[in-house]
């Protein structure tokens, strides 16, 4: 049988769906309790999930007493998910259960300015693979989770002007996997977005409001949730926070624009300035190690040199962390958010990036929006984005009918 | 009979209690369609909000056919809401019913920096007028909002550390008020925060998702709406952008910083301009009202002056929008809304304020995120701020059981 999502839902229908993805698996009394509805009614409805496919019940619960009671939850025949995370470098790529368990997976180095119909070709090979070493077949992927390092329409699901992969501008996505797994709903979304979907899916991150999750790496960008839901704004660009500006007179984007943070603070801003120090004499670590990878440096060797005590490599990484504490600081003013996360391939830099960071927001922020703050790393770590993106595919599987959200 | 509110609804309930928000009023037939409910679980849940006084059924509807069919309503005869708006030096005070509409309102010059029981004193002093006047005794006060001008923790109903009237700090502003109207739910909340609720009542920002509601006077401030709900971050105090840095080397602000936006593009910021330009002899037209007024210019001054064609005045609100559009083109990038009101008391300077910070975001901002971006004056005006109260006191008239946020 061929389940092709996004599923529909009645309203009632889903609020049972939204108890068992708070609670992983629940009891029919259980369900009763949390809905408020009668014993018959809830029985009718969740019958009814269970005849379409949705739901399973097996297991036995803890008895409060009488027979032990049977457990609902996702029924893991109904397919799989798929979770793919590109970076600008890196693809990571994972096969999970509709429980958002992870099957299988896999990691290789890419190159995100190939053009897409390689890249995505790729993909479906490793699905493939992944699937196949699981006795799974192509018809039983029912959603796909693609985070990409740009801009994206989310609503359309393609990039728009996006500067690090110009060759993907609207390049249909959707359209590509669909043809290859022809059940599944295919969600794309900005890398951050998923990073921040991934953070919440870790630790106990689900239960806060409001929290930004800020990423630093090639680019600077931030996902946003408000009230436990992602915040893409009118056009699903939020977040673009590389592009604020910090210094009027700084040097030029790639946007165009002077003095962006992303131009001053991130990773090829961190190894331009170490190659500037070790060219003007300034550094005798970094020089030797400019001299040695052949009159080049990167975020990376900014990092070791720092860790070896050099003090020129430190001020660089401070005075980066100094310039995404001050945009932070009027971001903290504006959202107000209880938690920051900072993620992405320069905060494995330590803890002179963070505490630079936390410093200045302190600093610049007003007492009463950051006496609850806790700024710190990703709990969700590598794995952030990977997780999100599964997430991202989970959320999309079921839509209430007359209701053109997806069921968050 | 003494309605106390907030009124406890049960989920279905609440639904039928939405549909009329939306609506205004509606038929039975109509609310069937639209909850999807069956004929006769509509009629119970609409009988049972009857019988509890929160709605009527009144007048007749359009038919479609057969009889004409009669229209539900809220219960005017339930209570009366009042909308509080206090500035820093007026106070707008009004009597509205349970459907919003104003019956009764006052408006006098007051000074914040006296002491709350005073002020607040007054204020109950002109509910009991007005309601006198339609004779309306206390307890039929079911709903008091008040919009003060500083930082509100919101769920405690206090003002925290508010530089413009310290005096307020901490002051139980919802039981003064329910001393008087121990029926009345009081809502106490940040004057921007109202006014963008008051834009949401106003036009058709009722079905804008995301906007910002920038308020530029003595202070500055933006409210935010996410999802068509106002955002007021983890300790209530989200929307504080007066103290986000435009310049590192600008003069010291209030808050201990350095080159905030409230303390370099605000009214006393622009006044003080003035007062400069007018002693350095660069503006014969300000130097000679400076004169006649006593050696003191206000804002309005300013405004007077550029209107009268003066360079040098035109150029500080020229500064000033420009100053106002760069900390906009971050928050855009970050929080890509679709719309910015632009509101309060130096917003009335006519265009040259409103095309300085349209151009300096446009020019600053994501063109993705400047697209379909719209930066108006506010539609609501003069009355964003008590229309905001009264909406206050409506949304929090009605709770639904087992859930701590008021049906918004």
């Amino acid at each position: 049988m061929l389940h092709k999502a996004p599923f529909l839902l009645s309203a009632t229908q889903a609020e049972v769906i939204q108890v068992l993805r708070q609670t992983g698996q629940a009891s029919r009394t259980e369900i009763t309790d949390i809905t408020g509805w009668s014993r018959a009614k809830t029985s009718q409805e969740i019958n009814s999930l269970i005849e379409k496919g949705y739901l399973v019940e097996t297991g036995v619960g803890r008895s409060k007493g009488g027979r032990k009671p049977r457990l609902l939850r996702f029924n893991s025949q109904l397919g799989y998910v798929v979770g793919v995370d590109f970076g600008a470098t890196s693809l990571d790529i994972a096969l999970a259960d509709t429980n958002g368990t992870i099957l299988n997976r896999r990691a290789e180095p890419t190159d995100i300015r190939r053009p897409p119909e390689e890249l995505l070709s790729r993909c479906n090979v490793l699905i493939l693979e992944m699937a196949a070493e699981h006795g799974i077949q192509p018809e039983q992927i029912i959603g796909i989770g693609v985070g990409v390092p740009g801009p994206v329409n989310f609503s359309r699901g393609v990039l728009v002007a996006p500067p690090l992969m110009p060759n993907w501008e609207n390049y249909p996505i959707r359209i590509f996997f669909e043809e290859t797994f022809p059940a599944a709903v295919v969600v794309v979304d900005n890398d951050v977005n998923i990073m921040a979907l991934g953070e919440q899916r870790s630790g106990d991150a689900a239960r806060i409001e409001h929290f930004l999750f800020i990423k630093i790496g090639t680019g600077i960008g931030c996902g946003i949730v408000v009230g436990g839901k992602v915040h893409r704004g009118n056009d699903g660009c939020a977040g673009d926070v590389g592009h604020i500006c910090v210094d009027k007179q700084g040097p030029i984007c790639r946007c165009g624009n002077r003095g962006c943070l992303e131009a001053m603070a991130a990773g090829p801003a961190i190894a331009e300035k170490a190659m500037q120090i070790a060219r003007e004499g300034k550094s005798e670590l970094l020089r030797k190690m400019m001299n040695e990878r052949g009159g080049l440096l990167t975020p990376e060797d900014v990092n070791i040199a720092c860790r070896e005590g050099d003090e020129a490599a430190l001020e660089i990484i401070r005075a980066s962390g100094q310039m995404i504490g001050e945009v932070l600081a009027g971001l903290v003013n504006f959202f107000n958010p209880s938690h920051i996360f900072v993620g992405g391939g320069i905060s494995n830099f330590g803890n002179h990036l963070l505490v630079a960071i936390r410093r200045t927001v302190l600093k610049r922020s007003l007492p009463l929006a950051t006496t609850n703050l806790s700024i710190n790393f990703s709990r969700a770590g590598a794995d952030a984005g990977i997780v999100g993106a599964i997430a991202l595919a989970l959320e999309h599987l079921f839509v209430v009918e007359g209701n053109p959200h997806p069921l968050q």
